[in-house]
């Protein structure tokens, strides 16, 4: 791709979203250049209220002066205009698997996990951890190669890095144990081949920072932690 | 398409769900024969167990024995296997667009409208009929063409069709009037384009019974109504 296209991909959005981060990732995997405008979501910018009117949330991909909300619309976008490292198989039913798995991580896993750091009562709490232990099977008993996406990070894996790599997050603030070795022995050795793999690495936010910004977060939304 | 190989589509479903129904729809699109088999969600079949064990939920497309479900998910299984009458346009940017809409009428437009019909507490429910004139302005304002998809029915026009015959359903019901031809004009002669199409008027449910078994729910939802 010619420089001056490259320079036309922007993304709005903020450091240690994992809804901004699956975007960046696939960006990377597909080699695309682009330039981070980092939103300030307690003053969100014009642009971000021009380009998202409807959500006037990040992340928002730009290309060619066209703006593309909602993340896992987003990844779509990019698999059909970047070819190259193909992050959905090529087969309607493999897609349509992938797609499902997305749905899952996104829709079930995340929201179910997210409960065990942000609900204080404490029976709410434990129903919330058993949840989790099992959307984590389901997980774990779909786990069949190194990545969800077989050799390669996938679709799956890429809205999965939320599990990867913010699930050991909220464990570590709410100190809590869910993904362990002995539980989930394949879906544990899969975050770490996960945060392992070099455009991961090279993506992440700094952990230091994140953690201390993401408690900060969970402790708003939940104030006595 | 051989015969042998229409035989082996099978749809896993309930009349008068709007999820089932925009499968069913595309399936007719696409010229694809298919079996429905009727599911009693009281008691769910060893079939559907077997082949939704995560979610247990209708629709489940099943072609040549592999079983795909969530409904866009379906949806989008059908537009790349079959590849006659195009739901989605082909351009990666138009076909953001199509899906971002789609999820739009999913997750916001059609919880926002059937909190009108299932709230009791008043204040609650003035809230939610003034969204709900808010999520349809939108829809109004989006609205360029005959259809959303252009001059034919696209993705958009499909999942909306839980706004074109769900929502006067849920009005009837409830007494209420939401999208009238003053407030929205352009969506208001969309519905009657949509319900007056001859595919969408083949396959849609017979308008009392259903209106029948649609009230018993809401009956249910909201006991005092």
């Amino acid at each position: 791709m010619a420089e001056n296209e490259e320079e036309k991909v922007k993304l709005l959005g903020v450091v240690g979203s994992p809804f901004v981060y699956r975007v960046q990732l696939a960006l990377k995997l597909k080699g695309v250049q682009y330039e981070l405008l980092e939103e300030n979501l307690e003053h969100k910018s014009q642009l971000l209220l021009k380009y998202n009117p409807i959500h006037k949330k990040v992340p928002v991909l730009v290309h060619d002066e066209n703006p593309i909300t909602e993340s896992l619309v987003i990844l779509e976008y990019i698999e059909e205009t970047w070819k190259g490292n193909p992050i959905l198989p090529q087969e309607p039913y493999s897609r349509a698997l992938a797609r499902f798995w997305t749905k899952f991580i996104d829709e079930k896993c995340m929201s179910t996990i997210w409960k065990t750091a942000t609900t204080l009562d404490e029976k709410e709490r434990e129903k919330a951890i058993e949840e989790s232990h099992e959307v984590l099977q389901i997980l774990e008993n779909e786990l069949k190669d190194k990545f969800f996406g077989g050799e390669t990070l996938g679709l799956v894996d890429i809205v999965g890095t939320c599990v990867a790599f913010w699930l050991p997050a909220i464990e570590q603030i709410v100190g809590l144990e869910l993904l362990t070795s002995e539980k989930f022995p394949k879906l544990y050795n899969w975050t770490h081949q996960v945060l392992n793999h070099p455009f991961v690495k090279e993506t992440l936010p700094p952990r230091e920072p994140f953690l201390a910004a993401f408690k900060a977060r969970i402790q708003i939304l939940t104030p006595s932690k």
